[in-house]
């Protein structure tokens, strides 16, 4: 791993790949086909896409008992727990409206209410990710959101993956659909004879499934477009070298595009963990995605000062962030930008991918400066309210008839003075 | 104005322009010049298309105090007022996050963060509203934004409106660019010599800014591409027809694709309505636009039951709602979806546009099913916290692993695993 002095203007961004003009041709043609046919034309891109021709659309009850037995009890124990401990820590999130008394009797008020429906798309193949499926229900659930699908696409076999079915049991989401890629957004977006519509559509994809959300956003609202993964760790000479390195890697595993990078004051820790990384992605089983990651965007960089090194974090405003370092909860109070800060030896990233209960839906590539993990926010929406009495009226009504008229707006202004009239 | 029998499965949604591929090219290349050449080109497409020569891009404070000078002391203390109420409606938003102690020392936390620079774009000519600076900005405020930019195009004398500046003056806002358009967007995005770039750029404008935010998206927030102002008004024969023929003209003033709804369980009123709108259009001054609006999209339905047009209302998910009924206050109780509701006789929508102290900039085109109005929320971002003890951590490590070795990501497992060991 490449270690430099730390310098003006780090970026963890990279280019990434947006899709190309053919992969969005054959997006639209997928929306407005399945727009337009429904469950045909789900069914037709199954079978040419996933290899399998669907009796069924939506996964039965017998599918569902089925994985359940054969899913491994311990697991599905670790899967229960995990689920309490983000169900803890999202019911946090959990906010009612508000009521502003204007006097005369007026008020103004906030009324907050969840979304009606939501689907998760949950990945096919070795990217199914049972967590997902916890991370993105959860927090819609303790929204209040009264139905929650799940698509996904099955193997050639027809079958779901067994942890998703499993997620989605303990978590009491029995509408899943048998259903991937574009075509499965799509219906999602403009519902089918089977698939009713949602408002929103949540979780990660390919590049397919990317573009087709962004092309039905606004007729749905849709989650962030999450990029590669990242870590940031910022270290001093009290950590061990091994161990930072294991996180390093951990989320270089993920992807060639993962981002990995250690800011330290110890020049001493930078060139251990170099060693480390070398030596602990000989038995990586992810070996490859692990070492591109590192080649392309792995670095370490030396602060002269730990004021230094914060400050290279807040520009960089990583996805993950692990702080490693004497006073390490006084040193997280100084970081303005991170998705997630994960503060001192024992809190290894990976913590809170699966089980600490924050959610692992997070910024990257430096939207953690003006965006945030996924939450129960996500999953509600605010409505203002305004009652006057007669009296707040007349009191305001001039006022408010001079400024419409400002505006030019002469119809505003009638409209507020119509009011109040001796009428029949 | 057409009265119809309420019917199943009305709609709001108008099929809005969204741009073409010349008017696509146009931005893109404006967005490329102002990243690659910075004021140069803000100096040369402002020449071009606003038709003066900048001679400095940033609003001077002489500027300003020139326009208040000049400016009508009632509306300077008329949006004083107005500021006044809409601060004290958002203060109410403020949040801190939280902390969720584990036991064994451990704990999560959610740090809420205002983000650090905001940009609000305000669209030049008869289009500019001193009241959408009051709406933007304030909010902004509220969450603790330490920098707030305007961005707005100067008339041919190189001026802008004195009333945006006045509203911006009130704020205490100074950092005033005189730049407009796709140009106004990329300085606020990329940043330029002059003009540091924003975390979010926020407020309306005509179809080159809405797609230039849609391009710059990702680099930064945006806030919604909002559609053009929507009414739905819920009347029964308690109501007055002129006023709500006032309110729904208001709506229809703006713009010839506004759109303005009356749904009402009294057939008198649906014809006396229709009457009134047709009466008081010939003295209106917009009144090209509002007819345009009300031939369009204007409509009156007729309900057999209260529950029905509640029904039909949900279903619209309309930006405003105003609900002229008997109890009106407990009908609202039965809205799940609408931007902004206006309850009885004296909350006519306007006094929400100016003054009442709610945010005018609300989801239209049925996006109240998932979206909410400005608020301080679109101006903080939250990070999760976790720090977990060596006794949580080897309590859970096992767990954890085995999640990980069951989504086969190895190098999660093996961090978690790599503390606790007696090293050096």
């Amino acid at each position: 791993m490449k270690i430099t002095k730390l310098a003006q203007g780090i970026s963890l961004k990279r280019s990434l790949e947006g899709g190309n003009e053919d992969q969005l041709a054959v997006v639209r043609q997928v929306l407005a086909d399945v727009k337009s046919q429904g469950d045909a034309a789900l069914r037709a891109y199954t079978e040419k896409w996933d290899g399998y021709a669907p009796k069924h659309l939506r996964v039965t009850q017998e599918e569902i008992q089925e994985a359940i037995n054969a899913f491994d009890d311990q697991l599905y124990q670790d899967l229960t727990e995990a689920a309490n401990n983000i169900r803890l820590y999202h019911e946090q999130q959990q906010r009612s409206g508000y009521r502003v008394e204007l006097g005369d009797g007026s008020w103004l008020g906030q009324r907050i209410t969840a979304l009606d429906a939501v689907g998760l798309y949950v990945p096919g193949g070795t990217a199914a990710y049972p967590s997902s499926v916890l991370m993105n229900v959860i927090p819609a659930q303790v929204a209040g959101v009264s139905r929650i699908v799940i698509a996904s696409p099955a193997g050639r076999d027809g079958k779901l993956p067994a942890g998703v079915l499993a997620a989605a049991h303990i978590l009491g989401i029995d509408e899943i659909y048998k259903v991937g890629g574009a075509q499965a957004i799509a219906a999602l977006a403009y519902g089918t004879e089977t698939i009713a519509p949602v408002d929103k559509i949540t979780g990660p994809g390919n590049i397919f499934v990317a573009l087709a959300k962004r092309e039905v956003f606004g007729e749905v609202a849709i989650d962030m477009i999450a990029g590669p993964s990242e870590i940031a760790i910022l270290a001093d000479d009290t950590a061990y070298p091994d161990e930072i390195a294991a996180d390093l890697l951990s989320q270089a595993e993920h992807d060639p595009l993962s981002c990995a990078v250690l800011v330290t004051t110890s020049e001493q820790l930078a060139t251990k963990v170099a060693e480390q990384v070398e030596q602990q992605l000989m038995t990586l089983p992810r070996r490859e995605v692990a070492q591109a990651s590192i080649e392309n965007f792995g670095a370490i960089y030396i602060a002269e000062t730990l004021t230094e090194a914060v400050a290279a974090i807040n520009s960089l405003a990583p996805e993950h962030l692990e702080i490693i370092t004497e006073n390490a909860e006084q040193v997280a109070q100084q970081i303005r930008h991170a998705g997630g800060i994960f503060i001192g030896r024992y809190s290894s990233e990976p913590v809170g991918d699966y089980f600490a209960g924050t959610n692992h839906v997070l910024p990257t590539n430096s939207t953690a400066r003006f965006a945030s993990g996924l939450n129960v926010d996500d999953f509600v929406k605010k409505s203002s309210i305004v009652y006057y009495s007669e009296e707040t009226w007349a009191n305001n009504a001039p006022k408010i008839a001079r400024l419409a008229r400002m505006e030019g707006l002469e119809g505003h202004a009638r409209a507020v003075e119509s009011r109040g009239w001796e009428k029949e």
